[in-house]
């Protein structure tokens, strides 16, 4: 396209960046006008290829911002492509419309939250996957093949996690994503790191193996022979079937492309405020708008500037294909098969529910940090190794790709400890701010790991993942609970968190008990002769001795009433409550227990009805006093005052030993609750 | 020394970390073989030099073991150092032993817990930079500084916050930092992303301008020979007067250096598993003992062994000095002066406490992630440059840093808005494993930001904060509070974190009011017309009209009977809690109000006393529903059988908008507290 019209639709859009903003009242203009250039370059320059009537169709070329806060540049822009309205572009921020402050998925073509720096380029990594494996056996140039933009500023490029994004680009060969690096020299309040040495973040991103061109981001000419790079500079026909496998696979890569096949990032050298002379590369005007005095003067600025002109994006050039649908197949789906009593470990039972759901739900993908063969993912990934992506110690970037391949239609499944995910909060808290519908098994929960110490232990998940909005958190006892409960997290729509246990628990439930998210399961005393762990089963895990000698000496004739508790636990304090409540029975206490397999929702209604009964309940939890189990039930309770709730759950900084020392010193084994129990009582 | 020597301790070191895992019967001898070359020749080929009479000496050069699974080579050095028995070593993994899995505080010559990869750099960094400090106005060559060398895994260089702390290192020129990359090509279950490939992590490095020798790793002619780089090949002569604001200024360091200043690194190909054939570069190998059959095996591959030899470690280089002790100068420090009702954020009171408390504590240093005009840091900053860091948007590189800097008796404070906190949650959780003493600041708590959005909005610090290991919270409502509480932090011990607001509030506190942690402020009815919010107060702040208008046309006669109810809140939610306590007092409804200034530890004396007295208790929070002020709360009170705890607390995705609108939105409000108040009085 011709520069002039080009430069015409800047002033468009960079009159509606300050126009929106001081309506505002508050915003970002400057660094949107750095930007706006290169934005409308790509935009109507022939480059972004777009289908507005199918913005999720996977033919479309993508766009993320991940400076988030040049918002203002992302709606003007689409105002100048004739999609949003002047009159719309002008309710930027304000409670009822869907231009918010950063871009959420309130804004339809929006593709994922930012505002958190440095998670852009992860969700471009995960789209860039997605994109290859949802348009597959299809013969392309690389020059037709949809394309994934990112724009970063150059203060978000000292984030680690824009480091794991690159790196792991480079590694699957993503040729169809190009980073667009904003250097426009000033962060918020002060110069970055680089300033203006573009040739600093170009030898960045080329040792990592990306291609790069360094161009000045205001100069028509250079930007759009930059666009050209990737687009038709790099082109060679080629046939491909691109499953996701060989994406993966280097051999079939080099033989298959015979471009270099590396992402490639543009590193322009911009002027934040550029277009309005008194904000120019000026300290003190980060996210600030023009005061109402001042915007006339900079509108004239701008010169004349064509209110009607609009932009044309054109449409991608392969054909429009809807995205692939999440498809059934029922008969597809093997039952679990395990026998009662059987010694399974759930994070083992989770890896296997992967691989048998994964037939009828061809969907489902497995991202894992490089733990896959102790988080158990490695079940899945040997049986569907083109589903399964190895996303290295790189925790972060996991998270954001997987926001990525959700955008596409697939189910993204990410696994690492249960304590490391703590290293993605910012990157979960924002997939649920963008609703993406991503799904986590965190392993190794709690102390009763054992050995490894502290630093492996997952004492904060249910806390983290609690306090994310939507979210729902799970924590199975058994491998039927755990098959049964990823199975649910498939189904279900948003962020879910399921949390397994290293060591092996004995299989207490059929193949065919149904585990509802937001249910709970009731063993009452009574049923302890049936399928339900009973001394036989200790026997087998070696702990009837053990609990025998404690028990002992204590007559069953010492029975004065009928004493009764409930005792919630979920996971390996389930295990510790079953042993409990056996020796309990034996000095004439009746525990009822409550398997609390869904912390989040919670079965409000069932706890509070066997709570309100029996009125002293215990809970029990291998996670920090804060934030866990116990709170959760508090809150049923919160307006119920007769019911009182005692606590077990860790308190001091554990460390390494056996699962039983540890579980004992914390106070969270059978024996702290068989004490907790007696006192309650008394 | 001589390398027969050296080869002869190393053989002492493989025996031990061969003898003591398998004594464990877990653990990771293999990531240990691998660099004990590498370390052997450190530390006793005359390169570390520690005086063990005083770990805590600036004087020592310190070394970390970032890939902590290495634990038994550290513990293995230490022993051929002869600071640990033969009996000892033998404890590795006890419940009672201080040799734990992962390096814990536990284990006296340990640095900081590590075991979640990737974060040993980032503590080298804040060590590096401390020593700068500590070490002030010392003429010394390069040589005799102390070093701060990091031993890191192949596997962890792809967690983006080793390239968080590579950069930062090179941005401060700390030549005194050392990398050494233990290249052993074997991550836990598959190749690394760079297998052998040694030159690719140099070019990494030299991009983020470091300096780099790629060597093998088992060659000691070759590694004494990179020791030597950073000790002598680039030590010029140099009257240094190395304050920390020199150590910032790149004139000063270009003028007083004549080397090249940058940090170091030593790319090292290696063996996993070297010394054990059968173990050597084996997949299936990670983080295995061996089995005792085997054992004897391994230890005759390794030939003779003298159990007996030990090494000797150099004292330093220069004299040996006692960290500078914390010093407290009373009279240095300043009162606060506000007056009451004068509208002042709490995020500014904290900057202004910071350079209030600076003078008298030399200690406190301020770190910010480039947005020290928003969390008010640059107050400190501003009195005291040569005692603030510009950590750049990098967070969890500048927490790592924080815990380096509290190793040598800083005191940090590191802020940033409470949302991005999260982005550093593995090494706030790792902080608080190694007992750092690290001081938290999150400004921009809650929806009350308004028109920014979500992403911006710090909805789950608390939260997370409350789910840290012996953690202290804090929720100060005025700038007094907020004052005396950030005195409090410098003088509290351990993991402490403040959220701020980003709007202002009324000062309704007196200048000479006290604030200790655990404490709370009891605010009745009663004192509403003194010192406290008056209807003075809602006038000025634009909201009386607003909460007149809803109160209209109900009669102060319309009182029965006397209604009470305990309203608990903090922050930003008892301005709210203030209005309503009034609009309340007009329908004859007495409210007590609680400012819950400190979430953690909660005064459970006075809130359990006031809430029994009262029953009805009433908490609000502009916080996520889970982990807040409100579950704090539902602790006190969970075996007290007669109090109805009522939780307000953010439920819905907040958007952008204006202040009122999202807590009116969320129910926070005063108009959603006069509502609960009134539903729990029916």
């Amino acid at each position: 396209m011709d520069n002039k019209i080009l430069e015409k639709l800047a002033k468009v859009v960079r009159y509606y960046i300050l126009l929106s903003t001081t309506t505002a009242g508050s915003g970002h203009p400057t660094s949107s006008l750095s930007a706006t250039d290169l934005m409308t370059v790509l935009m109507f320059g022939g480059f972004f290829r777009f289908d507005f009537a199918y913005p999720d169709s996977p033919a479309n070329d993508r766009l993320i911002f991940s400076k988030g806060h040049a918002s203002p540049l992302l709606y003007s822009l689409y105002l100048a492509a004739g999609v949003i309205t002047p009159k719309e572009i002008l309710t930027l921020r304000d409670f009822h419309s869907s231009l918010e402050g950063h871009p959420t998925p309130r804004f339809k073509y929006n593709e994922a939250a930012t505002g958190s720096l440095g998670q852009g380029l992860s969700v471009g990594v995960g789209m860039a996957l997605a994109l290859r494996a949802r348009i597959s056996n299809f013969e392309f140039r690389i020059s037709n093949f949809p394309k994934v933009y990112v724009l970063l500023g150059d203060g978000e490029m000292a984030e680690g996690s824009v480091w794991e994004a690159v790196n792991l680009a480079s590694y699957y060969r993503l040729d169809n994503l190009v980073a667009i690096v904003d250097v426009n020299r000033l962060g918020q309040s002060r110069e970055t790191m680089y300033g203006w040495d573009t040739d600093s973040y170009s030898s960045k991103f080329r040792s990592f193996g990306w291609d790069t061109v360094v161009i000045d981001g205001h100069d028509y000419d250079q930007i759009t022979e930059a666009f050209k790079t990737p687009a038709f500079a790099r082109a060679t026909a080629g046939k491909q079937n691109s499953s996701i496998r060989q994406a993966q696979d280097k051999k079939f890569i080099s033989q298959n492309y015979k471009g270099r096949n590396r992402p490639f990032a543009i590193i322009a050298r911009t002027v934040k405020g550029k277009g309005v002379s008194f904000m120019e590369n000026k300290d003190g005007w980060h996210g600030k708008p023009l005061p109402k005095d001042l915007l006339d003067k900079a509108l004239n600025e701008l010169g004349e500037v064509d209110l009607k002109l609009r932009g044309k994006v054109g449409k991608p050039n392969i054909q429009t294909r809807n995205p692939k649908p999440e498809i059934l197949n029922k008969s597809k789906i093997r039952n679990p098969n395990y026998l009662i009593r059987e010694m399974v470990a759930t994070r083992k039972a989770y890896g296997k529910a992967l691989e048998r759901l994964g037939e009828g739900y061809p969907d489902i993908i497995s991202l894992d940090a490089e733990v896959n063969n102790s988080t158990y993912s490695e079940i899945f990934r040997k049986k569907y190794p083109d589903r399964f992506f190895e996303m290295f110690i790189a925790e972060q970037n996991m998270v954001g790709a997987a926001v990525g391949l959700a955008r596409y239609g697939y189910v993204p499944f990410v696994s690492t400890f249960a304590a490391f995910m703590t290293r993605a909060f910012d990157q979960i808290r924002m997939a649920a701010l963008g609703e993406a519908n991503v799904k986590f098994c965190g392993s190794h929960a709690g102390v009763s790991i054992g050995a490894d110490g502290p630093s492996q232990m997952g004492l904060e998940d249910i806390a983290m993942f609690r306090a994310v909005h939507n979210s729902t958190v799970l924590y199975p006892f058994d491998a039927v609970s755990t098959e049964k409960l990823v199975g649910e997290m498939v189904k279900h729509k948003g962020i879910s968190y399921m949390r397994t246990t290293r060591g092996e628990t004995p299989v207490i439930y059929g193949n065919n008990e149904e585990f509802p998210i937001g249910g709970c399961k009731v063993h009452p005393l009574k049923t302890q002769n049936s399928e339900l762990p009973t001394s036989r089963l200790l026997r087998q895990s070696g702990y009837e001795g053990r609990a025998r000698l404690r028990g002992a000496g204590k007559s069953q004739n010492q029975r004065k009433k009928k004493r009764t508790v409930l005792i919630i636990a979920a996971g390996i304090t389930l295990f510790e409550a079953f042993k409990a409540q056996q020796e309990l029975e034996k000095e004439g206490i009746e525990a009822t227990l409550i398997d609390c397999y869904s912390i989040k929702p919670i079965d409000e209604k069932t706890i509070k009805k066997y709570g309100m009964q029996i009125g002293r309940v215990v809970t029990v939890e291998d996670h920090w006093f804060e934030g866990g189990l116990g709170d959760a039930v508090l809150n049923i309770f919160a307006t119920e005052p007769r019911v009182k709730i005692y606590k077990l759950a860790v308190s001091k900084m554990p460390r390494s030993g056996k699962p039983e020392e540890l579980l004992d010193y914390e106070d969270i084994s059978f024996t702290a609750i068989i004490k907790k129990v007696k006192e309650v009582l008394q």
